[in-house]
């Protein structure tokens, strides 16, 4: 019994020292980003120097270069290209899009084509508009009601959602499947109203996919202002008509890169830990909270552990993955070469949700995994970070669940996303220098606890 | 025994009802605020109606009429105007500054005279400049080399506080007692590095004090862009002057009111629970965080509560404080009035740390209250609210402690207020409605509780 109670003490006593430890190495890394880091400069550099960055685009193979050289620059032991073929969708020239009112006045509105949509040639779509809620009063309508008219999706947020990817997740289905849904029943053009938490008069682009068992019929999301006005404007039976035209359209795909780069392990160099964001943005946008925030942040990561003159256990990775956006071609490259390779990756993180302030993180693993990783979120109290979802993860680094690898990803305050996620208005100055250092310190953290104490 | 167990199950069988019932209720007032809240619309005019509402001013006594007549239209049962006197101070024409190099040119500076500083006369200050980083290196150099010249303190936020307002604890001396501090030297003027987190050109007012004991030197806040900048100039030793004019003076003091909205309690109308923010802002601002939030969100408490058909039991007073930026004389009368008229404040809470997202309370009250509270606060983690804190309150709200009232505040997450508050930068447009809207709901939910179950 004595002898138990010994060996009890001894481990808490250890386990004390071991808090202690973790405690002053998170504040040491944390003090670091805060008063040296770079993660807003490099920012600055992605939004001001580069700009919106889609696949394909000449600013995708500049923001390579740039953040190529970023980790170069902050000592990284290798830094390599990865080869991926991505799509390649070009907007064209600027929409146009009007209601037509009887007696022939118009009204302009602010819209923007959807990504991967087709355009709708020079002549546009002049037709009828039939606004629905959801998939349901799509169907009850049916073609009859349908046919040769543009449907109008108006599937505002639900505002009672407090975590606003919720509210995101609800309503994306009608940006993503809403032509071709609309295209079944005879639809010729699909207006959707703008994925967003706010009403403005700035429209949010974002990925939508056709079926092909239907016409690819051009499609644009609308404001959420101009969503509220056109629906009124519907009502007062003056306004039937919407003229839009787009001039997007789908080129050959082209060869583009995921951006790698990282420090090498000392004690277990072939465990791989992987932390990242996506390079590529829409063309609307500076791109800065989505997600030149996760990008930065995991470059960040990186400097904050050779500043420090950490030297990892395990191989850290920070990976700039490309065509997140729409395709998702980096991602899965990045898992087929580490399957191809017989990697082993330990873990992932993924920064995806925008540079707010952190709230905590997600995880997704065995239950001995997320228990192990619980334990740890008492080190991250003081820096406010309480809350810890089982089934994190982020688009880029799904794939590796496949391999074994637990997912994870930041998980920052969501309330302000929405307002300018996919629109012009997500730009550096919508960015919080502190915000987006303060989550990257405790990414920073999480890898090293990860690091130190394997899963 | 077995009536023991009977008892502790019918009890722990009510609190379980209790917390179902409050959960539920807590649902309401939230799911009502995110979706039919006017704290943002409020926001609005008071920022783009009326505008800069520094005591004294035209504005200020706008705001009072306009946050009246909200609480009127609401159906609030009293709302009432509390006369207070209020110093009038005004910023005369805008400031100027620059640094003088050696042979003659010049570089213009972004500066702001401080609140309640005098001006310096028509001539100006020109004088050398003396850098220090505190009050120590102040003493050191003492009135040898500091006499005749000005003072430059350039003493920038910590940024390793994680909590912003430790830093601005921190740093605020040297904006309100700097100039008397270096008037005590000899000097005759005094420059302060703005009080922010961030480093732009936006120079931040705030209220400064002098010390009777010496003479009353003008007084200004330099952008930190323009500090970082004057700090590298004066090293090269080519620039050693400034040279600044201020046009700010104190007038005599004029009448101005507290703004007082209430619903009556129907069992202890007695009882007051007071929820307020301050209604004055700096002349620079829209003052949109500070505090128009707190005030619409204090409004907002009121509305929910009516517009979800709640009879309070206690009596409900959103407060509109007068004066709290420069003189504090609205919270004083508020005080004086109740303590005089033997009013009982059981609960006052004030919101006046930028209308961000919430992330908990602080309390200020005996350990048995303070523990009640902690026990309610499982009731808000659904919303991201985690963090109780000991020893809360505001500034307006502080005096009431006299008469036995528990204080308190809430607590939203505070990385971005010091880069915006008391410049300009302090706007509409920096607030996020789903934010403010988040924090009112949390404000009216802790009423509730309080309403319900007392103190």
């Amino acid at each position: 019994m004595k002898k138990i109670i010994y060996l009890l003490t001894g481990l808490l006593f250890t386990l004390s020292l071991m808090a202690q430890d973790d405690s002053a190495m998170i504040k040491k890394i944390t003090d670091e980003v805060l008063t040296n880091g770079k993660a807003y400069e490099y920012l600055r550099v992605l939004c001001k120097q580069v700009g919106p960055r889609l696949s394909g685009s000449p600013q995708a193979a500049k923001a390579v270069e740039v953040t190529k050289k970023m980790m170069e620059d902050l000592g990284a032991d290798k830094v390599w290209l990865q080869e991926c073929i991505v799509p390649h969708w070009v907007r064209g020239k600027k929409e146009e899009a009007k209601i037509i009112y009887a007696g022939g006045k118009t009204y302009p509105l602010d819209v923007t084509a959807l990504g991967n949509s087709r355009g709708s040639g020079d002549k546009g779509v002049t037709a009828n508009v039939i606004e629905v809620k959801d998939f349901d009063e799509l169907k009850a309508l049916g073609e009859k009601v349908i046919k040769g008219n543009i449907v109008f999706y108006n599937h505002p947020f639900v505002q009672t959602f407090i975590n606003t990817f919720q509210a995101y997740g609800e309503a994306g289905k009608y940006r993503f499947a809403g032509a071709s849904q609309a295209a079944k029943y005879g639809a010729i053009g699909c207006i959707v109203r703008s994925m967003a938490s706010n009403v403005n008069d700035f429209p949010h682009t974002g990925v939508m996919g056709y079926n092909d068992s239907f016409p690819k019929i051009p499609a644009i999301a609308i404001s959420t202002l101009d969503a509220e006005y056109l629906s009124k404007a519907l009502k007062t039976k003056m306004a039937k008509q919407v003229y839009f035209r787009t001039n997007s359209q789908m080129l050959d795909s082209v060869k583009s890169y995921n951006v790698i780069g990282e420090i090498k392990g000392t004690e277990f160099p072939d465990q791989i830990i992987t932390v990242g964001g996506h390079l590529d943005s829409w063309d609307l946008a500076e791109g800065a909270h989505d997600d030149g925030s996760g990008c930065v942040q995991s470059i960040e990561v990186l400097r904050v552990l050779k500043a420090l003159g950490y030297k990892p256990k395990r191989t850290i990775r920070a990976v700039m993955f490309m065509n997140e956006e729409n395709g998702g071609k980096g991602g899965d490259k990045y898992y087929e070469e580490a399957k191809a390779k017989g990697e082993k990756h330990l873990f992932a993180m993924e920064s995806d949700e925008g540079g707010f302030t952190p709230r905590g993180f997600g995880v997704s693993g065995s239950k001995e995994v997320v228990e192990k990783v619980k334990g740890w979120m008492p080190l991250f109290h003081p820096y406010g970070l309480y809350e810890m979802h089982e089934g994190g993860g982020g688009a880029d680094i799904g794939d590796l669940k496949q391999l074994g690898t637990v997912l994870s990803n930041i998980y920052p305050d969501s309330q302000r996303y929405f307002d300018i996620h996919h629109a012009a208005t997500d730009k550096l100055e919508a960015v919080s220098e502190r915000e987006l250092k303060l989550s990257a310190a405790m990414m920073a953290a999480m890898i090293y606890l990860v690091d130190k104490y394997g899963l």
